[in-house]
């Protein structure tokens, strides 16, 4: 049974944030993330696979057979978002997750502050999920995180980490009193000398470009700072100071996190 | 005066390693990463720029100027390896690094095994220029880091870092007597409870896919492991146990060598 040209236009429609809402679905590939998912509880809609990964599939997780169809190289090539096609495309139910503002300050939140790479949420997403971190809680204006591109750089992480979306200000609101929300800040402490202890605490990420927002930098009460020691970043080369990327800078706070027993 | 033809197919042919090889060049773009390399020792070839940044950059770099040609809009468009141009590509002599024997067991150097992402290997010359490391030393078969996408991504540091390219297993052959060669490997010792003290060491970053190379993982004599700490890595979730990214991986091990004070 080959898929019709109507359902083709349906399933690349899912590139685009509107007809995944409409749905309430998300889309995944190649066989690591495939799998990564199918071993998830979430719940399987569509999976569209060359014969012999169908059949390979469908042996090892046979719960998903219902949902399986094979397809042809030719029309997995249409609806894939990848340029190199690897074998199987999977729909997928879109978790419905409240956040519980009782729970947003339990345990370690990453806070997101108007991330806009996909690739970089994918990642940061696969680095929280790593190290254990309990949710990440983005700003209305980061990057959807069950985008194409996004599911896959989390390796299909999204599938077990909480994500949610949230006004940050008003969220912030609730916190109780002096609850610990770091920042990296230029002035802030060096996090090498200052242990991450807090069991219960709230790290924001800033955009790629511009960083942390004035208006959520005003909500931040923990300033810290990864420091360089490089000799590039003397002060007669101004330009050498670059900061480290988003990604890169999330895992060295994370692995600080865990480093210092929390 | 406007760009020949001939000009612009030069300029374009050296996205192909050979045209750079063969001219000692490589090329950069976008003001920031321009700039960082201005104020670096590396020898400016050409910059081409769109007037009114030309204008800008003569006067805060004079001396760039005999070294400086306007472009059109669309001239720009033709040279630069960016979906986006940024108002100025700019050509640099390549320098020749030679590396000393003797200077390869000096303090801190990573080793990369078989790197094949040019972004990769530009995002970890970045951490590992931030964080002070004296070297990498590449297997012949990494990435080129020269190469457009990996300068960028680098946002200039490969100006600052040595970088070179060696048979490690020869090299490591000159090493001394147990001379401290790190990599990851799952059956490691966990990097949070073994601070990183070696003065003077090599760590080793395997290839994307397939990480460290049994030809090089014979040559490594402490075995590390940046541990995780997902409820999801549980053993009836064997998938869920995902590496951490080349880059971020990187990124972790060099906080953990300075936050150990070496």
């Amino acid at each position: 049974m080959s898929l019709s040209s109507q359902q083709i236009k349906r399933l690349q429609a899912y590139r685009q944030k509107k007809f995944r809402r409409e749905d309430g679905v998300f889309v995944a590939e190649t066989p690591k993330v495939i799998e990564m998912l199918l071993d998830s509880p979430l719940a399987l809609r569509m999976l569209y696979a060359l014969p012999a990964y169908a059949e390979a599939v469908s042996r090892r997780y046979p719960d998903c057979r219902p949902y399986l169809q094979a397809v042809t190289a030719k029309e997995l090539e249409r609806i894939s978002c990848l340029t190199s096609p690897q074998q199987v495309f999977g729909i997928w139910e879109r978790p419905h997750r409240q956040l519980n503002r009782a729970d947003a300050f339990q345990g370690i939140s990453l806070v997101l502050d108007g991330l806009q790479d996909p690739g970089n949420l994918g990642t940061i997403i696969r680095i929280a999920d790593w190290f254990g971190i309990d949710r990440l809680i983005c700003s209305e204006d980061t990057a959807d995180a069950f985008q194409p591109k996004c599911v896959q750089a989390s390796m299909g992480a999204v599938a077990h980490l909480p994500v949610y979306y949230a006004d940050l200000a008003r969220l912030a609101a609730d916190a109780p009193h002096d609850f610990p929300f770091f920042g990296t800040f230029l002035e802030g402490e060096n996090v090498f000398e200052h242990p991450l202890t807090d069991t219960d605490a709230w790290y924001c990420i800033g955009n790629e470009s511009h960083g942390i927002r004035p208006a959520t930098a005003v909500l931040i009460n923990r300033k810290i700072h990864i420091p360089t020691f490089s000799p590039a970043s003397a002060p007669h080369r101004p330009h050498a100071a670059e900061s480290l990327n988003a990604a890169v800078a999330t895992g060295i706070l994370c692995a600080q996190i865990r480093a210092s027993g929390r």
